[in-house]
């Protein structure tokens, strides 16, 4: 087991990587001890992971009740949220109680917001299931649910007491999902680290694989990269922009199909060659770069075209994506491989000519 | 025009108090200038002061989107809360945007709330135009919205930039509402200031008469009392549970009836009978003091009895209270008149005996 710190203006969080975690009631000790539990899943994570998760707690003086949510994006709603709402009163967990999050992205940021606004906000534990949350969703404290009129539009920054990223869960892992959460890594390499990103280039095939030393070294430099950059700007003031490398594009792509159709890491593959495409187009990024780094997604299997989607919807609906600024546009360009900047003054042509040359 | 400094970890905010200032454009110049500021208020509130609001806005610079929900505390809800959300999302309010509550404690937490979450958090303005919004719900940075199963269960600790508290906004507030807000300070007499509480028995027919010296220094010294204790105890770790008393009873009070047929503060008021009541019973009040607070509460005219509810659904209703820890309730005691204290031992027959009391 490996142990990171995430360093934050308030107290700092461990992040505990290593395989067959989540059923280690040492790590759950120090939170849940003569506490009631509340443990948020959904159907899929529960008949794997639960009784192992429910046991740990036990171990540890915890006193769990399962909260089911159905599976997939559609949890991540007003509706939802109510339900969780709704059984933690009726099993009158007080503020004294705690929120266990086990299972993906989906669960982590419900169960997070749910913890967030709970009674004005009681602690909560992340189990991320899937690699996505492992290297993204479980770091950071962001949560949030989704409105009609856009993704993660209702959220709080809330972070958890602790991580437990469990990487024999990846195991389990769909193959989709698992590229999924590949597309993230890259990011990190992109945005943050060329070393890391060869690293990948060499390692690609394994990942893809399993291969377990391969999958925990990419969390652990995923989770090390993004936590500096969230220790550095836990509010999302500056610097933390840059982990939204590909997320406008991103998210005009799962607006636009519809949620849920791609996911998330998918539409991120794929907003992140637009934005490498940009950025070669803004003159900040070399053309041989672009095209590594749209080799490497492709390489691990990612979409690195868009949906049939008209340019125009894209920038319809990149307007109310939340990064909007006065009306305008911000984008996170590469400023070569392993480096990103913010930049919010781009000609609206490139932007559309970036679009249109990945959608083909 | 009198200010006061709130003090918080983070930074400290203003309340600005006085007759005429929700018209003054220069306390709202610091906060809207060259910003979309969504204003939200009631369908009563805007008749009388939302144009004055608005041409103030606009003479510091801001752009305002007027945001009306309905009148009252069923406002308080998820409907509501996602119909502003929408609002906000079609108006295409970003980051970078406001949002004032104008209007009384529901218009401030639900409005409030809706900033504490709104693309994960966004500044807001408070601009109080009750007597109980002015001294409480101003203060302290608590936001929430009701869930069925009880009130204030889903919400945020989000502090305003500043409180624009207009003493002239009293004059037009229906009786029964002004005698609710005095409750409330009254409540900050009894628990915190003895000479506070005095002065109240010496100018209550002054308050009652609205005489303008009177109510702003009503107003001011609630806000400098709640002020220290949320100053000292900001997320209710402690000592700000003092600010609960009465309420464990009154939130009882306001669920056993239905929310709305009693004002919060009618409802605070019976609950401070009762808890002034369990005090003498428990031993830290003097009989003859838990009559002179009783007394007090009589002479505003609020309520002293309690409805026509068993003392089986009292305990049922505190039961689920948020104050709740580990299935006990706990309750905040006068330790002599001016100090109070929490006690968590308290025998329940004495608490059985002390609504029993107070309800006849």
């Amino acid at each position: 087991m490996q142990t990171l710190s995430v360093a934050l203006s308030e107290r700092a969080y461990p992040i505990h990587i290593g395989a067959g975690l989540l059923g280690h009631a040492r790590l759950y000790a120090p939170h849940v001890n003569g506490k009631r539990v509340a443990v948020v899943t959904n159907p899929v994570v529960q008949a794997l992971y639960l009784a192992r998760v429910q046991a740990a707690i036990a171990e540890a003086g915890g006193q769990t009740v399962p909260l089911l949510v159905e599976e997939g994006e559609q949890a991540k709603g007003w509706a939802t949220l109510d339900r969780v709402f709704d059984a933690l009163l009726a099993a009158r967990l007080g503020r004294d109680s705690l929120i266990v999050a086990l299972g993906g992205g989906v669960i982590g940021d419900l169960a997070g917001f749910a913890a967030a606004v709970y009674q004005r906000g009681i602690p909560f534990l992340q189990v991320p299931t899937t690699l996505l949350a492992q290297v993204d969703a479980s770091v950071g404290g962001k949560t949030a649910i989704n409105h009609a009129r856009g993704k993660n539009m209702i959220g709080a920054f809330h972070q958890p007491l602790a991580v437990i990223a469990d990487v024999a869960t990846l195991e389990t892992l769909p193959d989709r999902e698992l590229r999924a959460g590949i597309a993230e890594v890259i990011k990190h390499g992109l945005i943050l680290d060329l070393a890391f990103l060869e690293w990948l280039e060499a390692h690609m095939e394994k990942l893809l694989a399993r291969d377990p030393a391969a999958l925990a070294h990419a969390v652990r430099r995923s989770c090390e990269l993004k936590a500096q950059v969230v220790a550095a700007d836990e509010r999302e003031a500056g610097l933390r922009a840059i982990l939204n490398f590909g997320h406008s594009f991103g998210h005009a792509i799962e607006a636009g199909v519809g949620y849920g159709e791609w996911l998330h890491g998918e539409a991120v593959a794929t907003g992140m060659v637009m934005a490498a495409e940009l950025s070669a187009r803004a003159g900040t990024l070399g053309r041989p770069e672009a095209e590594r780094a749209k080799a490497l997604i492709a390489r691990a299997g990612l979409p690195v075209r868009g949906p049939m989607l008209a340019v125009e919807r894209y920038l319809e609906l990149m307007q109310v994506d939340k990064k909007a600024k006065g009306g305008r546009v911000g984008f996170i360009l590469l400023d070569g491989l392993g480096h990103a900047v913010q930049r919010d003054d781009l000609d609206e042509r490139l932007v559309r000519e970036s679009i249109a040359a990945a959608a083909q």
